[in-house]
């Protein structure tokens, strides 16, 4: 029985101040058993970007003692960035990665987003595969407006369409509103094409991306990648069981050969499940019966 | 960086006395930092096949740890199984899995060599990548004869051509003799073929092995699998670097079409490394620059 392995990637409104950036990842540090993947620090976007692994038990504990700490250091009155935000945590997902459902990783996000409403009084919106209601699917949706437009909506009418998921239907005096959500890994990937002609790449990612009727789970755009002098289709793989790498693969080269354009390679840009991988090993194999835990380093994690 | 991860399978001349068993395994899973992947006794070759994790130290210690206990524990005088076997301690491999070079593992091999050697009077064999001459690089011609035959000359003519690489030329009352080698992970990779004329496996396997010319570092027979009613080129990958898995299915599937065979499907049998995985999503997907460090859960073992 594999150990359960829950990611999560929680955001901070505080990109500058190095102090109290390396207050928030120690906070998420400390707890036992947890594995900081990255974090990351932007300057412009004055935004704090973490990623961690651990136990369900683990992650959530780790998740809501950064959000206290960030409610004490950060305050939403005076923050300033490029990124959009509406609090001091603005979002925490939580990521099925090993031995997790993501109905489990629904159950997270509501344990911790209660906590968070009740302890903290912060109000929180639920999203993604937690969501609610189908108008709060969207992060940009919930989002829209930031902190200052969502403050002025809450406080006109606080049980209108700004109503909180959990926590008090008043204001908290500075870290506003935190999202809370349970979403698949995402992965990045790029294929890139030996032609110049960047209209190509563009209807390639247009027929694969799923808002123009492509693939399910698949948000894709073409550019030109002057360097090489190529162009490069751009893909987010939103849900890599419903649309696996090695099918987004498959389907652009389609589209290239229906242009007389070579596909030279691709990249997978930041991390990748062990799932997705041994999926394409499995589908270009024809592998038969064949199990993540068949991985000797897999066994290492249990 | 990735931490430095070693497996270690040794072999034991006991498969039968449960309690015997019990005390080598437990002796294994004693040394901190140790995983142990599988044990498994055979009555009928009165053999224990033990597999386990860690990194270099911690291998090195259980290795000498395990020997000591099954040279109190085994006696080669009274021994009898259907494996062939010369010691308590039959072998004892070390294999590189994360981080590490053959060269360390060889390394490995000449530690723990000389301490079985000098400390347990042991006569030892070095094999495989750590062989100190070629007449010694095939454990089937290190462990010719078996305990009775190897004894035998070794009593008659002890720095003769069974002078151990470590240890004394004379014998131990009751251990035997140990082999102890570094090589790669064995990969055991099976292709399945839409035909019933086993010929074609055999023509295959026969065509895609190195001992007939064919890829290095591939061992392939050819079977009927009677109730699916097809038949199977069986491989065994003794260096997955030199043959990839995606190279061995490519040439299988090649020789297929030249007798007109379609590939069903391809099985892996027990364990593999990540990097085999990503190595054959990376020639299918075509991947520029991926790390297996890319993979999430690998990133849990750091």
């Amino acid at each position: 029985m594999a150990k359960k392995i829950v990611e999560c990637v929680p955001n901070f409104s505080e990109g500058k101040d190095q102090k109290k950036i390396d207050a928030i990842v120690a906070e998420i540090k400390s707890v036992p058993g947890i594995t900081v993947l990255s974090s990351l620090a932007d300057a412009d976007h004055n935004r704090l970007d973490v990623s961690y692994l651990g136990e369900p038990e683990a992650v959530k504990t780790a998740a809501f003692a950064a959000c206290k700490l960030a409610s004490k250091l950060i305050d939403m009155e005076k923050h300033h960035g490029q990124h959009p935000r509406m609090g001091a945590t603005d979002v925490i997902p939580f990521i099925p990665i090993q031995g997790v459902t993501m109905a489990e990783c629904v159950e997270l996000a509501n344990d911790v987003g209660q906590k968070i409403g009740d302890e903290l009084g912060i109000p929180v919106y639920l999203y993604e595969s937690a969501a609610k209601t189908p108008s709060r699917t969207n992060l940009a949706d919930v989002r829209r407006g930031e902190y200052e437009g969502i403050k002025t909506e809450f406080q006109t009418n606080p049980n209108g369409p700004r109503k909180p998921d959990y926590g008090p239907t008043t204001m908290h005096p500075s870290a506003g509103f935190t999202g809370v959500c349970a979403r698949m890994p995402l992965v990045a990937f790029n294929v890139n094409l030996a032609t110049t002609d960047v209209s190509i790449a563009k209807a390639i990612a247009k027929a694969v991306r799923e808002k123009d009727g492509g693939l399910k789970c698949v948000k894709a755009m073409g550019f030109v990648i002057k360097e090489k002098g190529i162009v490069q289709v751009s893909m987010n793989l939103t849900n890599y069981l419903e649309t696996p790498i090695f099918k987004a693969f498959e389907a652009v080269k389609a589209e290239a050969q229906k242009h007389g354009v070579q596909v030279i390679e691709s990249e997978i840009i930041g991390m990748v499940p062990l799932q997705a991988l041994s999926d394409t090993a499995d589908f270009y194999l024809r592998l038969e019966k064949f199990k993540s835990d068949q991985v000797i380093e897999a066994r290492l994690i249990e």
